[in-house]
């Protein structure tokens, strides 16, 4: 299974490398990140996109921002590592996992105090690996509890790219489709486009196809009609920001999907790793969506006009499923079914 | 009103003559038929689109293919009218318009039976214009029926063309928002981009905007936010064909819109000259469906990929908005409510 040594953010040798999906599937290109400027930007251009993959590239980002602090200055790196933390935040305001990352770096920092910067470098680094590697053995994690809720020759409709490409290894909503294929498991993948960006065209698609699933593309507006024609088991999407509630907020288009879902007697599941919940945000109308330049509508990929100049556009990046229409939260601790307002807190009861 | 002379079809001084909406909105071209493949491929090309223009676009297109016909052979002459029919009408199998048309022009013939080629070539086009008048009436009633379901301040939601540009004039579903604004109803739409082809950014968005229409562009995956918001108190759509139970086939993601609207408790309207509903069609499972090239989806406009290479595709041109979800069907007739399997038929009875 070639597709699971995909890695969208690695940090080898010093390096921190990125894959630029904003490339593919055309070209497969890896980028050196030399900057904080480039780490911010490749976050904000969506080269490296998903909750996950952000929350890697941001904690590797910000080892990378403080990498040539003076040695000799504690104070001095401090304030920089603080500084940073707060400028990387501000690329994507959405995606709860770029600021969870960068405060578990600078909490580590403080209840580490180490003596050197030196050494402060090496926690920092060491933390940020912590980080890409406890989300792989969560995307694991939740590809087996996922691959329980499916049965073999299953149709299964994905939205957006909550894949490999999303996450450091595996992806999340399509960690069960990947493990379900080393075990023979004949999925028929229906990929939404997921327009304006088309993450489901270029990335899902690109992903699926790599690792030999079979999957087929579709506009995002077909998707009723696949459902219509009987050939949707399940839908299973990603999920950028859960509130305490069960309400997700995940990329433009999947509420509709989960509309459609409900509407066909479709199960509709959420994967959600635990760091993506937010008991701190108590319904999906706290969540801040972010709203982006109308060009990626009336610029057919950013170039062609393909409506009229100066048309008005509202594009907004995400959109909120309420509660109702989830079936099941699949998390890396276990699967949450509703009432969530009660279930979704006993996750992080059982850690502590 | 500038927008209601816009003639997407025209038959003047013996020049067919189309406006070539694959290249709106950037430029505003005027083609020429010259020959019956002209205007075949303009209708499979879809530079001619929407169920009434394209029955307008034969009627006139048959005209052109006979109009070289030798004055001297009426055999000759009906052969090669019959023959041009047929071959018309296999530009686009689903639109019902397509061989209505044709074959109203056949039996006018046949029932005329006129003495001489040149009267036969005088009548058919006499009954072409007739078939374009009807339908700027049918329109023009379609928008006063409509309009009495609309209250000023409404938000609206429409999903591809059917505009002026899909008609002769003034749309079937656009046709109250012209009425409207006229009477200062002050309707704020929203147009679905309408992927694949983007009917709604190229076409919708431009003759509302050039009308001073109110007009948001959004993906047709924002529909569900935009309900969610409370932003839509109205979905009006047009249809290419109707079922005798009222079934309606329509741009693909209609069906979506209409489970979208459902959830939300909007009225759901579809605007649907009588020339396109079909009462030999029992049902909508026996309405055929296109299947169109993947490359619409798998390229973006044609050109750039945006998909990997061979993924499989599934492009269907329309789908069925099972009866159920319509609130009201607006004809040029009157609004017919359910039950359509009652209420339909009473439309013809009427007449005859």
């Amino acid at each position: 299974m070639g597709i699971f040594d995909i890695r969208p953010v690695q940090y080898t040798g010093g390096k921190m490398i990125i894959l630029d999906q904003t490339r593919l599937p055309k070209e497969e290109i890896y980028e050196e990140m030399q900057t904080r400027e480039d780490v911010w930007d490749a976050i904000y251009k969506l080269k490296v996109r998903g909750a996950p993959a952000i929350g890697v590239a941001a904690a590797y980002g910000l080892c990378l921002a403080v990498r040539d602090c003076p040695e000799e200055d504690m104070e001095c790196f401090e304030m920089r590592l603080k500084e940073d933390a707060e400028y990387l935040a501000t690329a994507r305001p959405t995606a709860v996992n770029l600021s969870w990352a960068l405060k578990r770096l600078v909490r580590h920092f403080e209840e580490l105090r180490p003596k050197t910067v030196q050494q402060a470098k090496k926690e920092l680094l060491l933390e940020a690996r912590r980080i890409q590697e406890e989300d792989e053995s969560a995307c694991l994690a939740m590809g087996q509890y996922g691959l329980s809720l499916l049965r073999p020759g299953m149709g299964i409709l994905t939205h957006c790219n909550a894949g490999a490409l999303a996450t450091s290894r595996y992806g999340t909503c399509l960690a069960p489709i990947y493990l379900g294929q080393e075990q023979g498991y004949d999925f028929r993948v229906f990929a939404d486009e997921t327009r304006p960006l088309l993450q489901g065209a270029r990335l899902t698609a690109w992903e699926l196809q790599k690792s030999g699933v079979d999957v087929t593309l579709i506009c995002d507006n077909m998707a009723a009609s696949v459902m219509a024609k009987g050939w949707i088991d399940a839908v299973v999407v990603g999920c950028d920001r859960m509130a305490a509630n069960g309400d997700g907020a995940n990329k433009i288009g999947t509420f509709g999907a989960a509309v459609l879902a409900k509407e066909h007697g479709i199960p509709f599941y959420m994967y959600v790793p635990t760091s993506t919940i937010d008991l701190n945000t108590p319904t999906g109308s706290n969540i801040q969506i972010e709203l982006r330049s109308g060009e990626e509508i009336s610029r057919m990929w950013y170039r062609e006009p393909m409506a009229p100049k100066g048309i008005k556009t509202y594009n907004p990046a995400f959109d909120v499923t309420p509660a109702r229409y989830i079936t099941a939260v699949i998390t890396e601790k276990g699967i949450v079914k509703p009432p969530y307002e009660e279930n979704l807190p006993k996750l992080f009861a059982k850690k502590k």
